[in-house]
């Protein structure tokens, strides 16, 4: 993992230090520990909007205005305040995997015609749940799927989530592999499409968008790939007929690390309107990551910082079952002291309380002399963390705090 | 994965196929399905007392009759009937590895001297917890931990939790790896040990125990490795002096795969009766899996069989979030049909409802043609899957049946 100093590359004017102490959305974040405990998720409301206000803009500018639509993936953080905010800025939709994702957003203030449906190995039982909700839109992953929803509701417009085999992703990471060599569970391949079309007529339902997610965590590297995967994702719009959405899923990185560059969004607009525009296509994105990661953060409590054998080791309150990203996707979030007194930085591995070997959450990071702290925190854990977390050990309890 | 049919290797009297039905803890698994719905975790308490019975059996055998203790680890599986059977057999008292999990243990009827408690990274606020349960036994695992609990307790008994610097396991996993030569955040180094002994001796602790535990899953090929690294440990018991148990953790492997050989209990136990009996230690042993993974299965629903490009896929409605295993660890779960009907074989891959990559129960499967069943079943559940289960996507909705 990265070895520089926590001092420097993920800082920015919501998120630095201000007279030695870390702030974050205009509070010391020493503060935010004293008062709320720990451990706490804290998400930053202005660095939500400003995140989709920076991608409405780029779409603008590249010449989307008025043909694109957002849609955050809501299994990145289904925090109801944080859902309810996102309703009220108008700047997006909701992108849900399953029948309790939809009844949550509902119950956050979203329409039903405001979410679109993607998911796989849809159940009976969930399709009966989906149909209660009229405008929805359902992106058809299977022909199964076809097949089930034609049954429920013939001669609507639906959605084929398509897998181009071809995959996108910031590095080399088996898990995070949605379409490319292996084939997997996801969508419809090009060798069953024309079965997949001529079962949606059988039903009239109209096939209105053409949907594919091939990867996670893209950024500019990965721009190329990107447009290469969009261009050839066309012929399924071409050979559907009558498409009039594309939807390009998620995947927007966030820089995690010293070394990563931050996604060019200028770039990756450009991409968008040089493959859709020319088409008359409306699209659809699905950020989940690049909406919330960056906007929360994850305040823990120092139980001890001890040395064992030859490495020195932080321990906090509070252990992966909370935030499983570090410690199955290696995708470590940058730990920081609340304070920054210029002291020496040596390296230490920050753990957490889980008696499981991998509850590590950064190893080797950069930290200075810890006396007299009582907390640390650590960043970009707004996205797939307490969305993903888990009671094991019962260490299952946090708390979260939307902050305006 | 296993390229064997499902049909074999993992049978046995409370688990196999009579008159081509599959049975468990002798109902039928078709009828349970039809009775529990899905996603339904069912355990067979027959089972569990069996496997406490043979390890118990096991160890008399060796000539350890009296000067054992099996501590159930239940962050294994700490479903509220199962801990309440539990104690009624008499068989186990508990490992608990958060003050949540003692109180939990306490509230399903053991005492708290029945529980050995191993951590690390406590806070303040769990010692605080921890102390109020008289007679709870406390396994340090750092410098930390004597000193706060020294301040909280002086001069009661202690164990310290060790590392011996060397690891063990069923296969390459570093997710797995608690010891060995990475150093982990587990336990005390010798590098350390003296200091923690006159640590523990200023507050006038008494070191009554060492612990260790030193990986996971292990079966009959790694015994000589276990006895290597017990005898390895008897420095530490040696340099403490006054030592009356020794607490070897867990990690008593169950066979996951055709491949694999069921653990030989009689060289096991004749490696503890040799490392042990003659210094007149009292032993304790931290089974979780052992005890619970094969008392456990996970009915499923299928939701679709389709092939997909070049693989034919088998939809369940339940992704991997509800049992993580098979997806981190590469730890598959076989899975069965609910009806033995000798039709040929084919691999598939067993997938779940989950919008994630490394949503798979089982890659190539090999089962037969699957029309007209309705459910599957995943065997060897019964361990680290609900009690680690999260709402990912929204899709945590899970049952759990003890059966009698």
């Amino acid at each position: 993992m990265n070895q520089q100093s926590y001092y420097g590359w993920w800082q920015r004017d919501d998120l630095c230090y201000q007279h030695q102490h870390l702030f974050f959305a205009g509070r010391s974040v020493q503060s935010l520990a004293d008062q709320f405990g720990s451990p706490t998720f804290v998400y930053s409301a202005a660095r939500v909007k400003e995140n989709l206000e920076r991608l409405h803009g780029a779409l603008i500018a590249s010449g989307l205005a008025g043909r694109f639509s957002l849609c955050y993936a809501m299994k990145a953080n289904r925090f109801a305040p944080l859902l309810t905010f996102l309703k009220q800025t108008g700047l997006c939709g909701i992108d849900a995997c399953s029948p309790a994702e939809v009844e949550h957003a509902v119950s956050c203030g979203f329409s039903p015609a405001e979410i679109s449906f993607t998911a796989s190995s849809l159940s009976t039982r969930d399709l009966h749940v989906l149909a209660r909700y009229d405008g929805l839109f359902m992106d058809c992953d299977s022909l199964h799927a076809i097949r089930s929803w034609g049954a429920l509701k013939p001669g609507t417009k639906i959605g084929i989530r398509i897998n181009p085999a071809m995959g996108i992703g910031r590095a080399a990471n088996d898990k995070l592999q949605y379409a490319g060599e292996t084939t997997t569970k996801f969508g419809i391949y090009w060798e069953q499409f024309a079965e997949a079309l001529e079962l949606a007529r059988s039903y009239g339902l109209k096939v209105a968008k053409i949907h594919f997610h091939t990867g996670c965590g893209y950024l500019t590297p990965q721009l190329e790939q990107l447009e290469r995967i969009i261009g050839h994702c066309m012929r399924f719009v071409d050979a559907a007929g009558g498409v009039e959405r594309v939807n390009i899923g998620g995947g927007l990185g966030v820089p995690h690390l010293a070394s990563d560059q931050s996604l060019d969004l200028k770039r990756w607009a450009e991409v968008l309107h040089r493959q859709c525009a020319g088409r008359g296509l409306h699209l659809e994105i699905e950020p989940g990551d690049y909406i919330v990661k960056d906007a929360g953060i994850f305040l823990l409590e120092k139980t001890f910082v001890e040395q064992k054998k030859n490495t020195v080791f932080v321990g906090v309150d509070a252990g992966f079952n909370l935030a499983p990203e570090p410690a199955y996707y290696s995708l470590p979030f940058q730990p920081l002291p609340l304070r920054y007194d210029q002291s020496p930085c040596t390296p230490m591995n920050v753990v957490g309380n889980v008696n499981e070997a991998l509850d590590v959450w950064y190893e080797q990071a950069l930290l200075p002399n810890l006396t007299g702290h009582t907390h640390l925190v650590l960043i970009n854990a707004g996205a797939y963390s307490s969305s993903m977390a888990s009671n094991h050990c019962m260490r299952g309890q946090f708390k979260e705090f939307l902050l305006f």
